[in-house]
């Protein structure tokens, strides 16, 4: 195989009460590269649709972090190349982890041109290594999804350890990404460092009780556990008309609504198409009366993660 | 009716990584109370076996103050009391829950007497006056399970929301109580109340692999989960011979070990009653020959909580 073209999706990360563990897979928006095994050494990226901003030096480009570290993994000297031609439809600094889509995208399609020494799931380390470089810190909470699809948790670092959710398949969600930028440095940067023992008490019952409720398909548990008393309170201040989106989300119906990543994407679970859509009404109300622009998505979980396209 | 034997179970609290909301009951041990409905009003308490040191002034005792919160409840206002016998065989200050075992009986039974205007889980909020009244705080974390039976999650105190979790039923307990006696009050104040927001994520992953993990009943990552960075560090060091304890169940195949409620007793999981027989002797081995007393006990989980005895 010389040519191949893959697509690796847009995740929502920390999942309300899961700070820097839970995110799951969106269906239809993420990223879609074409990758050709070249004569020439190196890897070389071109940029397609939505790129706009984002270096093309693959030293400085998470996919040429993340796919050297893989090709590093296998002490891989074969005289050959890899050329990216990358295509974004959520642009950069969206909170649907846009790097974790490149990385994920790119690593899954190199291993895949290489006859797949690794699993998706060895893949994940190596995506990481993407996001190192994109926001300062290995995370694993996109990329996993991403990579994997469900609903997933990283519940170590130290060693990684990765767990595929059991999660009910009516589950839905309705993104809305308001257009504008809040970079993850700055949104970390406002992150309390010490928490309230009590806070971080409120939110493992809450882990405790979203994994549960998931596995269980126990919506109303699913719902009530979508609280975040650790992140949203202060993150939530960077992201116009929050409170306005988060209430008119359950004012149609939806099981729980928060940030999605760092910001400044809000998104709400339901367990229906039909509300899914009413929250997405909403949210294009939200912002379009006040005059910001703001796209909207509609999804299921995602089940498949990054997956070859032709 | 007129009389009635019941029987709540001894309880593991914490269960490593949930503190302050992880549960579960046990087989066999537990707090037994024969109640009468008298013709004179008001409560009585007996004591039977190993209730020594238990005042048995009603306003005093747990059981009085359960019981008492559960009728004001009911308003009620016939002329008629209640004589409670205690038989105990965990004694006070075990970390097993002793004072949840002796609430959770004392409403479990007079409820049965009153016809059951009560669901069990109603019964949680009137036993947890119990646990205010022993320890000063309102705690569900053993009632739950001595009630309800099962691996129990206390999501969420404002609104009490307790989960039932579902988990594998091979799982086995083994559990060493060294015949010394650690105050919850002592062992509370030890605890930090800040938290590194990094402990804490650690914390919540935890929680979420065990969750998942008794869901999918995958040993593996029950065991990986059954981590403690708030509390165990710390708490620990009250707990003669913890380490080596902890180590002697991990050399037998525990899943997991740590420390049952705020201590002294240690419990372990593991996958069979094999393992948990071999754990057994081995905690027992670790505290005879450093000749301090300790009481071992072994169980499954027990699904039930409390029942009527007779």
């Amino acid at each position: 195989m010389k040519k191949i073209e893959v697509f690796a999706p847009s995740t929502v990360a920390n999942v309300a009460c899961g700070f820097d563990v839970l995110g799951f897979a969106m269906e239809g928006i993420g990223d879609t590269i074409s990758i050709s095994k070249t004569s020439t050494v190196g890897i070389s990226i071109e940029h397609g649709k939505g790129c706009k901003g984002i270096p093309t030096n693959p030293q400085k480009n998470v996919i040429g972090v993340a796919v050297n570290a893989l090709l590093e993994s296998l002490a891989y000297t074969e005289k050959a190349g890899f050329r990216f031609k990358v295509s974004k439809n959520v642009k950069p600094g969206s909170g649907l982890g846009s790097s974790a889509s490149s990385s994920s995208a790119a690593v899954f399609g190199v291993n895949e041109l290489l006859g797949n020494p690794y699993t998706k799931r060895d893949l994940i380390k190596f995506a990481m290594k993407g996001e190192e470089a994109a926001s300062g810190l290995p995370h694993a909470d996109n990329v996993a999804p991403s990579l994997l699809g469900g609903f997933t948790l990283v519940r170590s670092y130290e060693p990684l350890d990765v767990v595929s959710l059991t999660y009910p398949e009516s589950l839905y969600t309705t993104v809305v990404h308001p257009q504008i930028e809040v970079k993850t440095s700055d949104s970390k940067k406002i992150l309390k460092r010490k928490v309230d023992l009590r806070d971080a008490i409120t939110q493992w019952g809450n882990v405790g009780g979203l994994v549960a409720g998931l596995a269980q398909s126990d919506f109303g548990l699913i719902g009530r556990s979508l609280q975040d008393v650790i992140a949203e309170p202060t993150r939530s201040m960077l992201i116009p008309l929050f409170k306005e989106a988060k209430e008119a989300a359950f004012k149609e119906g939806a099981l729980g609504a928060s940030i999605s990543g760092s910001g400044p994407s809000i998104f709400a679970l339901s367990f229906s198409r039909k509300i899914a859509e009413s929250i997405a009404i909403a949210f294009n109300n939200v912002y379009a009366s006040n005059n910001i622009l703001a796209h909207v998505y509609i999804s299921r979980i995602n089940p498949i993660g990054a997956e070859i396209l032709s």
